[in-house]
Order: C-alpha cells, then structure tokens, then sequence
C-alpha cells in the first residue's frame, strides 16, 4: 500500500507518518521509484503501537527505544518486556549509568519468593525503590516485602499469558504496555479504597 | 517562638515560611505586635508537613486543599485521609464534579469484599478507573477484580495502624502520604519484577 492509503487504514496523518519515519520509529517502506514506497501490514501495527504508546503519554524517546529493541533480533523477548515496564513506570532505561548493587533485603526476597534476576532491570528498580524508601524514614521489612511480593505474585500471573501468545513483537509490546497501564492503576486505586475502607473500620470502632 | 527561630527549627527558609502564610498553607502565628507574631509546635510541625508533601511533588493548590481539611474540624478522619490518597494517586479533589455512578463490576466487588462505601470519592477513582481500562479494550474480568482486591487487602493492612496512631493530623497526613507514596511506588517495583520472572519462567520453558 502508498502512503496515502497506510494513512487511512491506520488513521494517522500523513504529516505524522513522515515524522515517525524522519524519526526512525517506523521502519522505511520498499522503495519503488525515487518518491514512491510501498507499505505493508507491519507498518500498520507499528503505527498502532506508536499511536497507542503515544497516548499511554509514553515520550517520543521512549518508543524509539522500544521499537529499536523490536527491530532488534538479539534482543530477547524477557529484555524486550523488561524496557516495556520500565518506560510504563516512567523511568528512561539509561545504558551509562552502572546497575544498581542489589539491596540485601531484595537478595533475601528474590531467594524466598524464587524468582528470576533476569532482566536486571526491573531487579535494579526494585533495589532502587526499597533504598529511597528507607532513606525517605520509612520501615521496610523482610515481612512487608514478602506481603508484597506475594501479592505482586497473584497480579503478575494475569496478562502474562496473553502477553507471550501474540504473534508478533509488536502486538507483544502493545498488549504488555496497555495491560501494565491498566493494570497498575486498577491496583493503585483497589489499594486505595482497601485502605479507606480499613480506616473507615478502625475510625468507626 | 519567633520566625527567626521557626525557620531555623524548621531548616525553611523566612522567605518560604512568609509564602506559605501568604497562601494560607500555615496558619498566622499569635500578634504580638504590629511587627512580630509568635509561633509554637503546631507550626514546626505543618512545616514539616508541607516540606514533605513538596518533596513528593505535591502541587501546592493540593496541599492548601489538605491542610484546609486538617484545620477544619468538621472534615473527618477518614475523608481526610481519603484526600490525601487522591491526592497521592495524582488527582485534585473536585467538589464541582458529580460523583462518578459505582460501576457494575465495582459493586459486585465491593459486597464480596465487605468494604465500606465510605469515603466515596476513592470508589469513584476505582470505578473511574475499570471504566477507562474498559474503553481501552482491556478486559476486567470479576476474578482478576477479586484477584487485585485480596492483594489489595493485604498490602493495606500495613501502615493503617501506625497512621491512626499518630497524635495529631498533621502527623496522620504526614505518615500516610509518604506511606502511600513509597508503598506504592514498591508494589509497582514488586509486580514488574514478578511479571519479569513470571515470563523468563515461561520463554525458558
């Protein structure tokens, strides 16, 4: 398909198109003659997955990392996933900076609870958020974080699934990206109203 | 005490101190004379407060609309502490909004639960929320509701307490904002390692 027709099928401006392109997030179509190029399916689920990311309020940045670790066959699919969640909770995955020392409560839970340390990443946020937490005055212990961890288990499970069946990297980051999205805030609020409604509990006793 | 040493206890400079009076963050100290007021421990303390809050990137219009709310005897423990968690979930309460309809699935979830419908606005956000994930195609099954609300139990019972223990509201606010802030942002650290794992587990296999 032209340009003109890559654009209706997707609904995205041309003018967007040719930035994406100028930006490298969409890949270059077959050139047919010097202003000509022809389109094909993959770019209308990049363009999907831009404009969904876009939304999602993800920066311009941040999708280009993505769709180049897409592109990119030696990427693993678990390393690919693990750059999705980063960028879905805002943080920029940032190669110069060195990985972060696992914090040793981190140690003991990623023990107990028998879970991988790969992608280091998402292992480095959490030792990174636990190292803010206690700087912050806030007690951390092995029992809250084994609560957590627990329930983060339960929540984990859901999505994963559907996640690793899509039949393409693409539709795999669109699915992961939403759901995380999603799923995060439905959790955060659910969070919130258990806690109201324990403080409401404990105030009314 | 005077605002000389009000700022040196508080480590806030004059000029900030002056600005948060100005804005109504802090209530006037007692006249002494036309030039001087005096300041007592319920200042050091709201200080504290709003340095905190600042430093968690609070919008000040939110914190004016919390300490309002401490300062108000009418406002209750748990609306108070139900303001504060919109407002760490990065909402402005808006009181010209009509409260959002309970979504269907929210309701359901609600009675198997057995949580309080109070206060409303935190069930609002949460049916808010499953309807936004809705209309992004996201499916909300009632089990992975039920799934997130028992994690959901779980992670709130920690730190409840501890915020109703606390002798004054200003306290109370203090411990639950940076308690929601930093437990939320380690639940979200916690599932995203969990989700990693979880799919390591599943492309190794």
């Amino acid at each position: 398909m032209r340009l003109k027709e890559l654009s209706a099928i997707s609904g995205i401006s041309q003018a967007s198109i040719k930035y994406y392109l100028r930006e490298g997030l969409l890949q270059p179509g077959r050139q047919i003659n010097q202003t000509l190029a022809e389109y094909d399916e993959g770019h209308v689920e990049r363009l999907r997955l831009i404009s969904t990311l876009r939304r999602l309020e993800v920066p311009i940045d941040s999708i280009r990392f993505i769709t180049a670790r897409i592109d990119d066959p030696e990427c693993s699919m678990s390393d690919l996933l693990g750059y999705v969640q980063l960028i879905m909770l805002g943080r920029e995955p940032d190669f110069s900076r060195p990985p972060t020392p696992e914090h040793p409560a981190v140690s003991r839970l990623v023990d107990d609870m028998g879970w991988s340390r790969r992608p280091g990443q998402t292992l480095s946020l959490l030792s990174e958020t636990v190292r803010a937490i206690t700087d912050l005055g806030v007690p951390v212990s092995d029992d809250v974080l084994l609560g957590y961890a627990r329930a983060a288990d339960a929540v984990a499970e859901v999505g994963t699934g559907v996640t690793l069946r899509a039949d393409t990297r693409d539709r795999a980051v669109l699915i992961a990206s939403v759901g995380m999205h999603s799923y995060n805030k439905l959790l955060l609020s659910m969070v919130a109203v258990a806690q109201a409604s324990a403080v409401v509990s404990a105030t009314d006793a």
